[in-house]
């Protein structure tokens, strides 16, 4: 189990959480995904180290922007 | 027709706007809610004037607070 912290530009309030954590989640081998609206801290727990180019890809689908480190 | 605008407070992106136009079209002779999330402004027309406590009850189930005026 791998998990990682990213910051995601844009939410504002719970929906958009939602959204992420709704997107994020779909990403074959994520098993939770916690975030922080006022941080914009979105925290992953995967099988396996991300993909960078599928996670950047699934918060762009929720509307929002992965900021890279 | 009558179309009255209200404010209500809380609400900060395009999913907030979309919670409350969801709840309060749901009203009984609502034809039209327009939302303004910067300013709060929530604009209703509706067949006849809306009922105060079923609006407040509609914004309320949205998540969201009823500025009283």
């Amino acid at each position: 189990m791998v998990t990682q912290s990213y910051v995601v530009r844009g939410m504002t309030c719970g929906h958009c959480a939602a959204a992420v954590t709704e997107e994020v989640s779909k990403i074959n081998g994520v098993s939770d995904v916690e975030v922080d609206v006022s941080s914009g801290s979105v925290t992953v727990s995967s099988r396996q180290p991300l993909d960078q180019v599928e996670l950047r890809a699934a918060v762009d689908e929720a509307g929002y922007e992965l900021v890279t480190s």
